[in-house]
């Protein structure tokens, strides 16, 4: 997801008082300069809140956006926005949420009662708002009955990296194969191998598509990609891509294109992949994409994204990772203690790592 | 549909040549300079070729395009693009239209069998080419096993207008239905009173939309936008447009908004006016339209348009105007000899008409 925009606030609650207790989380302080620093913990603001304490913590590719300064940072900003733990406290209004449940949740808090909440559509609700600081040990979570999914049990922790998973880069490359409609037999193009587009691969496998062509020049993601059920690697990129993508597919192009990354030449190179009358999909914040009308008219795509509504499809992935039929939690290829949140976000930056789990 | 670039093109065989008929038809010269010119009378050229004589002939809201010279034209170009009529002769490979039929097809020719064609899209036919030079008595049409349909039998003069409509704007409408998943039930709003947007409210109803808001200010446009199933007419536009949808919507938005004139002003009205989730189609050649991904993405809206892929509906089409279910010949409200095919141009330009028919 992107970084929603939102400063380093403290807890209005004063610093002295007695309640008051420290942690330490990850603070992005302008390009490149993330900390591990000390924060208020927080703690129950509004009555639909909760609190809950992380079972582990990740960095998002969306993350590095403004680790690289393409979106601002104006102030100090708590990162992270994934997250899956133990509920410690929930406010008054909080009915189906109870301490001791494990749960997971979405990067928007979402009331999932509001009209377009009911479409499926969470991450545009009407009350949303943003889920910040889940690189830290602690998190409050707004919404709460709204926003988290709690599981049947406490999971053991081999199923940690999974669940954690769930809570957007499964959720996303899932919104990007569905919001692509993706059917049994497609003829599906995945354009990024990060891990939303590693997991949208295993998205389209478990949509039954056919042929699940993954567009990677990175032999480790190329790797995971065919674990997940990728059938093909196109290594071209652009026109040379595009080409390639038409020669597989008898000239056609694909029924289902997934978008993955939100850059000018990964939607270019999506649209160009796709059949007429093919969709394709967008889930990574497009920046700096610009879209003429006309020629998306002469190409006859269909074309649908956003902020991926996870909230939609978390009880079914939570089933799916339950029953072990899925395990995106491989998407993990570098594990530190949260306290190196900052080589983590070096790792991901140099693409040394897919995805790095943080240690609580 | 938009304006097929392709010059003033003389048959190939020579104008001494002993079959060489003359007649007359509509050129464009320049910006708002129409002439009821001689010109060659078609033939067939190409074995899959058939040569109707054309019942009746109208113009199109996108001639107007070229018209006021916001598509240029290059040298003097036959006009229309919208025929029926009774085909006088065939090229020798073509097997299923048949001299003395009535038929009817749409602005591109298209074989039907191509991958493309198969999938619905036949707008995008493999093999696609214009169908250019209908304002005029004797029309050539390509690939004409692909691109005809015939009627049962000759129709009576009074349906006519109707079939004519089928040929593009009623198609086109439907498609603009079709494509932004209109459904029943559903609460649907049309940007655009030209006769694609009247159409379009006739195909939603068809479609058993609940709730038909059509975007007019126009008093006769309004009337007609009632008459084909306009449950609400909204006189405002832009954001004052898009407040009163979201008024109308209780500040949801609309499931499915259909665009259909092609100028920026009216796809951003269109997209303000769609509820997350919902669905925006497009089917009137895009002019000038950037699209800001970005701002795409977090609304959230479905996006599918082009050239309307009219052949796919007219055996549907046909047989609703057949047995007299619907009349979208009403979008006529000018009709004319074809030597006063300029007069025609003016009315629409100056909207003094929605659509005019010319009488052969």
């Amino acid at each position: 997801m992107g970084s929603p925009s939102s400063g380093w606030r403290r807890s209005p609650t004063s610093s002295t008082e007695e309640s008051e207790e420290a942690m330490r989380g990850a603070v992005l302080f302008g390009p490149r300069d993330v900390r591990f620093e000390e924060r208020d913990a927080p703690k129950i603001i509004e009555p639909t809140d909760a609190v809950i304490r992380l079972s582990a913590s990740c960095i998002c590719g969306s993350d590095l956006w403004p680790y690289r300064g393409i979106s601002t940072t104006t102030a100090p900003t708590p990162m992270g926005h994934e997250y899956c733990g133990i509920v410690e406290d929930v406010g008054r209004a909080v009915t189906l949420i109870k301490p001791g449940q494990f749960v997971i949740g979405s990067f928007f808090a979402s009331d999932n009662t509001c009209p377009h909440c009911r479409a499926g559509y969470q991450t545009s609700c009407a009350h949303r708002q943003p889920v910040i600081g889940a690189q830290a040990p602690v998190l409050r979570v707004p919404l709460a009955d709204g926003t988290l999914v709690a599981t049947r049990e406490v999971p053991s922790s081999d199923r940690i990296p999974s669940l954690l998973a769930a809570s957007d880069v499964l959720g996303t490359g899932w919104f990007a194969a569905d919001a692509a409609n993706v059917k049994p037999g497609a003829t599906v193009v995945v354009v990024g191998d990060g891990a939303v587009g590693l997991l949208a691969v295993l998205a389209a496998k478990q949509m039954c598509a056919e042929r699940i062509v993954a567009m990677s020049r990175h032999a480790a993601r190329q790797k995971l990609a065919r674990e997940f059920g990728a059938t093909d690697i196109v290594t071209e990129r652009g026109e040379a891509g595009m080409a390639r993508i038409k020669e597989l597919t008898r000239g056609v192009g694909a029924e289902a294109v997934l978008e993955c990354v939100g850059t000018p030449e990964a939607m270019q190179q999506a649209i160009g992949c796709a059949r007429p009358g093919g969709y394709v999909s967008y889930v990574g914040v497009p920046h700096g994409v610009e879209l003429d009308a006309q020629k998306l008219f002469f190409r006859h795509v269909h074309l649908h994204g956003g902020p991926a509504p996870v909230r939609r499809y978390l009880p079914e992935l939570i089933d799916l990772i339950w029953s072990r039929k899925i395990d995106p939690g491989k998407v993990f290829d570098l594990t530190l203690p949260l306290e190196n949140v900052a080589e983590g976000y070096r790792a991901m930056d140099e693409r040394r790592a897919i995805k790095t789990l943080l240690r609580l």
